[in-house]
């Protein structure tokens, strides 16, 4: 057991704590190649239901799934020169195939808008052939030189990349806000993670975007996480790329484009918003597992009995839809299994000894809270329905409290970089809108401006929190990963 | 229309008829880097139903599904020499991240063994972890120098890799043989096309597997196409990766491990058994739409009746779970519908024009024989699921027809080359197990032993079909892709 358990405490160690929990759970592991990491069964299962939930939204809204190239030639990366130099000092390139070197270095893709749209500009001739909605799901690689974090900072990791051409400046401004709300219906509703939504600085978005919006979380040590991002890429790509189309009147028009992305790291926020010390703790709308039944022999009596009750909760349970797994191998004890299922983080656990037969009773144990109920037998269906449906909504609710708990509203520099050091979080601030003053406060303390609110508010104080000119909107500040 | 239509018919110019149907009906397009193909949306959704319906039968046997990073270190790729050099030719390596020059250059995976029993090694440690059932679906680079055929022949496709690990050799057997056995159902029950199972002789077999089954496939131009491999790898793999397990006597055993796979190249395979001069035909089961229903309005007789009226069928259509189109689009007339969705292979086409209205019909178009049938308005679903039925039927019966038709059976080398020049097509025929000759066949001809039977037939003849020597078994010939 002394392997398997997690030997430090959430509150004292939140690192060690957050990749012991992500090793030890077999979500993931190192890999041979510094930087890159193994998806394994338990997380991959998570993202295969991400996968589902959110292709079903965008199919319902018209989208498709495509397959792009790992390798863009240098020079088809180089076109948009903003875009390209924001990402080539993370490129990695491939120059050999086989034994020859290659004439051109191939990149990797670090993101796919330039050989994607390369091919829109071959496609699209005519308005009739508008809108277009693109999607891939598809790993990328960015050459990483910090620390390696486990699902947070890879050198290659899972996304998806949605790509759009619409007709016109307000369909693309459309699409990007639909995707960011279907993005936080994904993480809220599945993931049970409450995200904050707005708009990125000039200094802060997507290269050769004309804006970007984005989806920021809390994680329990303060700090914010970027869970996903839609871009409005206005003409900038269109023009590059010559991706034009003959409007109804028979005019020439440059598209108008989008592209957004979510990335595996949503697994690691799920770790680390809901695991507790004991392990994993996942929400029932994305456990591959809900609920395990694990019967309790005492000393052979009842054995018989038991094995044919808990076959029989196992039956009801799955032929209800729930997914239920029966752990009755003999190999292991009720305690080590009880240790193993909650260290994987699945909603309910239902106990089965002598004495509950007896009784026609059965144990719920809940991964959340560790509470114990105990329901009759014939009402154990409606009982765990109840409660998966309770644990997903209580493990919202408490993140979501935790989460407006660690907004702070500041007014002054002193003040902003107090609650930084003392409380972290977010810190709601008034700008000036200068991207001097941002840059420096990043400078002097890591913090930086995670969200602009999407319709403008009233500035929470008339001078700016660093400069002290003239306020021009409140902004979201944090540190993050 | 013109670029729209194929210009060539199949029979006449095949592989010129194969590139028209995949670039025009919108399955896959060249990409920028040589060799390298995209696989656009019609494509991509057969691969997503393939997945969906294999996915589905591998977690009933308790696989489960990974991902392995895209890099494999040099060193970990020479771990198995035979495997190496078998792959060594067709690797793209990463030299350079970012600006600076990798230590050791990575490969890009050309299938995933090594990194993974690098892994296997690490967690597996007691009979009590086995067997160990992954899978991951990916995409790999093999740096082919031969022309580009789409999903045939490209430096990128996409595939599953299973990679199984097990406590003895008859159960690795079993997984090896069951994986052929879900194969065989996903090819021939999904795709409709026949295939023939058996095993590779030694100098066909996957580089460090005890033995290789295989399934191939018929083309309609006389080639063998391999579906799908599924190696027993023995314990050559786990000797050189130190794959080792106590076992319930605490005795330390090397473990016993398969990898199988099939690829997107199976898309191909589907293109060219089903498709004819108009375009592609899809098996209604992998039809991402299987009915389009296309109103047909006569200079503005009843058009509001036909649209109500199409709108009903529409809705009863899907509300029974048909996948079902209704394309009325105004800016394009019926006529140019028709041609677009028969080169989509869209199985069944409705049509409803004025006539049919007052006669309280509806015209149904099957895809495959082009043949019309009326039927009664109110018997439109029923009529619509059974066609459907008898349409994914015949296509397999069809193929299933030509295969058998192109299996000959020779006994002197005369007669077999003869075949291969004339008809093509599998050709069965006494072999002496000398791989000299089966080598002297290859060169003399072009064709390979495609498969050995799995259970040792009676040879055909008493005599090697090339040597004269006395036969061991009778064995499976052709050309192929």
């Amino acid at each position: 057991m002394s392997d398997m358990g997690i030997t430090v405490k959430k509150a004292e160690d939140f690192s060690e704590w957050y990749t012991q929990v992500v090793l030890k759970s077999g979500l993931a592991d190192y890999a041979p190649v510094k930087g890159c990491m193994i998806f394994r069964e338990n997380s991959y299962a998570i993202w295969e239901k991400i996968q589902e939930i959110f292709n079903q939204k965008i199919k319902a809204t018209g989208h498709r799934n495509v397959y792009f190239p790992l390798f863009i030639p240098e020079n088809l990366l180089k076109k948009e020169e903003e875009h390209f130099a924001g990402f080539v000092p993370e490129v990695a390139w491939v120059t050999m195939g086989g034994d020859s070197q290659l004439e051109e270095r191939l990149a990797i893709r670090p993101t796919s808008e330039t050989i994607i749209y390369a091919a829109y500009a071959k496609w699209i001739r005519s308005w009739r052939d508008l809108p277009v909605k693109l999607n891939q799901w598809c790993s990328v690689v960015r050459w990483e030189t910090k620390a390696t974090k486990l699902f947070l900072r890879t050198r290659e990791f899972l996304w998806q990349e949605g790509h759009t051409i619409h007709a016109t400046r307000e369909e693309a401004d459309k699409e990007a806000t639909e995707i960011l709300h279907a993005y936080k219906e994904v993480m809220e509703n599945y993931l049970a993670i409450p995200v904050l939504a707005g708009k990125k600085t000039e200094s802060e978005k997507f290269a050769g975007a004309l804006y970007t919006l984005a989806l920021e979380a809390l994680m329990p040590d303060g700090k914010a996480l970027q869970m996903g991002t839609s871009h409005q890429l206005g003409q900038n790509f269109s023009k590059v790329f010559d991706i034009k189309f003959l409007d109804q009147n028979e005019k020439e028009q440059y598209a108008w484009q989008t592209s957004w992305g979510f990335t595996t790291r949503m697994i690691g926020a799920l770790v680390m918003v809901h695991g507790d010390n004991k392990g994993l703790v996942l929400p029932p709308k994305v456990a591959s597992t809900q609920v395990v039944i694990i019967p309790i022999p005492y000393k052979g009596v009842d054995a018989d009995l038991i094995a044919q009750k808990t076959k029989c909760i196992f039956n009801e349970l799955q032929e209800n839809g729930v997914k239920v797994v029966l752990d009755d191998r003999q190999e292991y004890t009720p305690g080590w299994k009880f240790n193993q299922w909650e260290l994987l983080g699945v909603p309910i656990r239902i106990e089965l000894g002598p004495r509950d037969v007896k009784q026609r009773q059965v144990v719920l144990v809940r991964r959340d809270t560790l509470e114990k109920t105990i329901v009759k037998e014939d009402e154990t269906k409606d009982a765990v329905t109840k409660l998966l449906e309770e644990i997903q909504n209580d493990l919202f609710n408490k993140a979501k409290m935790f989460l407006e708990e660690n907004i702070t509203t500041v007014k002054t520099y002193d003040e902003f970089k107090k609650v930084l050091e003392n409380k972290g979080g977010i810190i709601r601030a008034a700008w000036c809108c200068n991207s001097k003053c941002e840059g420096k406060i990043k400078d002097e303390t890591g913090a930086t401006i995670r969200l602009e609110p999407l319709e403008k508010e009233e500035p929470t104080a008339t001078t700016c929190v660093y400069c002290g000119e003239k306020a021009k909107e409140t902004v979201l500040f944090a540190r993050s990963y």
